[in-house]
């Protein structure tokens, strides 16, 4: 499998990515093509979708050999304490470290690295591997009917966000929705109850000091990564 | 990467294959696992879901070797004459042989080769390795207003299907509708337009003759394999 291109972003620190595609449309991401597969023509066309498939691999500094593989995980919509089949999960501790993710084309441009696809709704880190890219075909990738398993019962686990008021003017507006909106995601690793504890995200070069209390995380600092 | 599992279904020629999952869903396909991955753990909280992914490997047998890559395709939904840059297409001529199929669940079963997923409506030929399979999921796999490029344009480009008198009874009922289904995909490579010529389908065991005139299929004869 080839690096065929690397997605660039704000979001340089794996706590705080969003655990599915699509759940934070003001972070925007740039997919960046490889030197050898910067050519405009590979994407003439692409213009005409709306939405993407990035099939992209995932970061395997599990400390796990390839060899190894778990059946069952924990995923963190579940509160991390319940174990289910890796398959019914979109759990990166899988066999293969390959990952999915619809995204919303934003821009489609041409730079000195070639084409660049701006795409809104990544769930990927900065600098990313992508094996491939695929046009959205709603006839045949759409389906709202699906049922969805134990994620259907935790789709509306938001958190409410408030910031402490001496913060938020001096973060810039679009740093400050697209952060807004990661943390409404809930970054924590789990559902944990800690009222006191402190958590930290790093997006955009700052680093985001925040408690959560029940349904609500409270930004408590703001300071340069 | 690693072959984690395989499809079998009565597909076993590429002729004739359904150009997108999803199209052809009276054609049932079972994934058995490979032995290192037959573990019924794996699969636990899989029948909430009614839709899966499968992420697979092209068959490369093109003739190319895997340093060659084309920016630029011709698919057959455009008549095989129009050129489209390979990430604005399912084609799979692609720097990585992913191939992406959703699929329908229609029964997970136990068996001595360990779980067997059996799905409706799946693209890939007989043998074809998996190499991940992911659940559905319709809150951020699901996009119903998303556009769909000149795909959109070819959805109603179906074959009315006739069978000659005495073929049809001649074959069993679910083999005459699956393949009633795929013919009725048009399975030509593109839209050629000789009523004269004679194609051949093979489908579960049977060699499969048929011509077309405009927009009406013919079997003319059906033969085993």
């Amino acid at each position: 499998m080839k690096r065929i291109a690397h997605i660039e972003n704000d979001m340089s620190d794996k706590f705080g990515i969003p655990r599915q595609s699509g759940l934070v449309c003001d972070v925007i991401s740039t997919i960046v093509f490889e030197p050898k597969y910067r050519n405009a023509d590979a994407v003439k066309g692409l213009e005409d979708f709306s939405h993407i498939w990035i099939i992209w691999e995932f970061d395997t500094d599990t400390g796990k050999t390839s060899e190894e593989w778990s059946p069952m995980v924990r995923p963190p919509r579940l509160g991390g304490n319940t174990r289910v089949g890796v398959f019914a999960t979109r759990s990166p501790n899988r066999p293969n470290p390959l990952g999915l993710s619809c995204v919303k084309i934003t821009e489609i441009t041409s730079s000195e690295r070639g084409p660049l696809i701006r795409v809104a709704g990544a769930d990927l880190k900065n600098g990313t591997s992508i094996l491939d890219i695929k046009p959205y075909l709603p006839y045949t990738d759409s389906h709202p009917e699906a049922s969805g398993g134990f994620a259907d019962d935790h789709l509306n686990d938001t958190l409410n966000v408030i910031w402490s008021k001496d913060i938020s003017p001096s973060l810039p507006d679009d740093i400050y929705k697209a952060a807004s909106e990661l943390l409404s995601q809930d970054p924590r690793p789990s559902y944990q109850n800690d009222p006191g504890r402190i958590y930290g995200m790093k997006y955009a070069g700052y680093d985001i000091r925040f408690k959560v209390d029940d349904k609500t995380l409270t930004v408590t600092e703001v300071e340069p990564a």
